[in-house]
């Protein structure tokens, strides 16, 4: 079995005024639950702790609780236990476990020079989404990206049989497959046009004057999967994004955006230590 | 498999200024891995949840993981994983994951009418230690029961393989041996006189003006055990407290206190609603 932990904290992951006690159990659970996904695991239970203030109303924590329990229902797993205690914010600590059914975790450390690099999902949906609502356009279709996140669990499903890495992306595509790129020892290269784009991503994008693809490279919260692949994958909902590549003498396993696409950033792009965030 | 998850709160559970990160991180992984333990299950390993400020020195954390590791190694199991963020208050949630070695689990609902109720341990210990802090009488050797709780975890693997029910008891003899009799549809009878008495818990009640008991029958944190046996059980760190009986016709299941030595609490005392705390 596998395990996977993460937290939540008002004001720093959610804001109640931004997203409702609904949204936030939906994201809890699907943060979680993404994780057990990408080890090749079947989510099975989950553990919910809620720390919270007194005079949070009752229906905003039924409200979690019902979110909770819809995005496990996705995947046929449940809330089996918790703890409520008091605190001056909203915490939610999930913990999910899960079945691997016999099989071997799928881990970070697989990638292969050669492989493809795949994603499923819109990567910087929910960054975008969490722009949005930063700039006061809480009316945009993206926001509910960041409000809640819908992670392709099928498709990862169906990913990890032939995948030799995979991982869920909760902080930004440079930063995750980052951590495949070391555990692995290789060079990860993403070529920026061929990341996913949307007509919402790309109306957000224009609207706040920024480019998209900055979202989808450092922008956290999609929940999405990434994987590395020795064979070409079919089916909806994925797209290859780059490639695994032995590392070059004289530098360090990480992660290369080849963007000729965005004239600010033409030729290589390194990120010899790509941004991360604590609550990872 | 058996999972617990216990959520700590700065400010709720603990204070900094009573109790070290090396302290908290023993705390919290007692109150996680004795519900492991209390459900007839090896511990295996531990997720650690933890929020805290920014300005929290590393050391406290170091010391709180220390703590963590320490408390694990008493049987053999292991920080796994987990996820740091930041919030305002220090919070740490636990999740406590248990090999039940193909076993049922040991469950609340198993208590029968002619069982014995034991206890490990001085319930009410951490209480006391609790209100001697509160008193400003920190050079009280009982504090120690509060700041670091220390569950007998061999008595209780020793219980359990003879015992019909068992739980830990963090809030309380009366509240959690209340979750056993209405579990179990029995009453369950304590004789106040057979507690377990240390001259520490007997000073902290004379210099307090209170009766130990009290904090026996009602105070939470000492993560010690108590089960209900068919038959006598032998060995140190066992008291036999009580006995298990049929429901009365026309009360409830729960928990009654006979008292015959404190003379303010003659006869019976009922408690039809026993007080009970969140974060249980």
């Amino acid at each position: 079995m596998v395990a996977s932990t993460d937290v939540l904290v008002e004001g720093r992951h959610f804001r109640t005024d931004w997203s409702s006690g609904y949204d936030v159990g939906r994201k809890a659970a699907a943060a979680n639950l993404a994780d057990v996904v990408a080890m090749g695991a079947r989510p099975t239970a989950l553990l919910v702790g809620l720390a919270c203030p007194g005079e949070l109303s009752v229906s905003w924590v039924e409200a979690l609780a019902d979110g909770l329990a819809a995005e496990c229902a996705l995947l046929h797993a449940s809330v089996v236990g918790g703890d409520v205690v008091a605190a001056p914010v909203i915490t939610v600590a999930v913990t999910a476990l899960g079945d691997l059914q016999g099989r071997a975790p799928l881990t970070r450390s697989g990638a292969s020079p050669g492989d493809r690099v795949i994603v499923t999902g819109v990567p910087g949906a929910a960054a975008g989404g969490l722009a949005l609502l930063e700039a006061g356009r809480s009316d945009h279709p993206l926001v509910s990206a960041h409000r809640r996140p819908t992670p392709d669990y099928a498709a990862a499903q169906r990913i990890a049989d032939g995948a030799s890495a995979m991982i869920d992306v909760s902080d930004g595509l440079v930063a995750d497959l980052g951590h495949v790129a070391r555990a692995s020892g290789v060079r990860i290269e993403i070529a920026a046009a061929r990341l996913p784009m949307t007509p919402e991503l790309d109306s957000a994008g224009r609207l706040l004057g920024v480019d998209p693809v900055v979202w989808a490279l450092t922008g956290g919260d999609d929940h999405g999967f990434a994987a590395t692949v020795p064979r070409p994958l079919d089916g909806s909902g994925v797209a290859t994004i780059g490639a695994v590549l032995e590392v070059v003498p004289g530098e360090s396993p990480g992660v290369v955006v080849i963007d000729a696409d965005v004239p600010a950033r033409t030729g290589h792009e390194h990120f010899p230590s790509p941004p991360s965030r604590s609550g990872s």
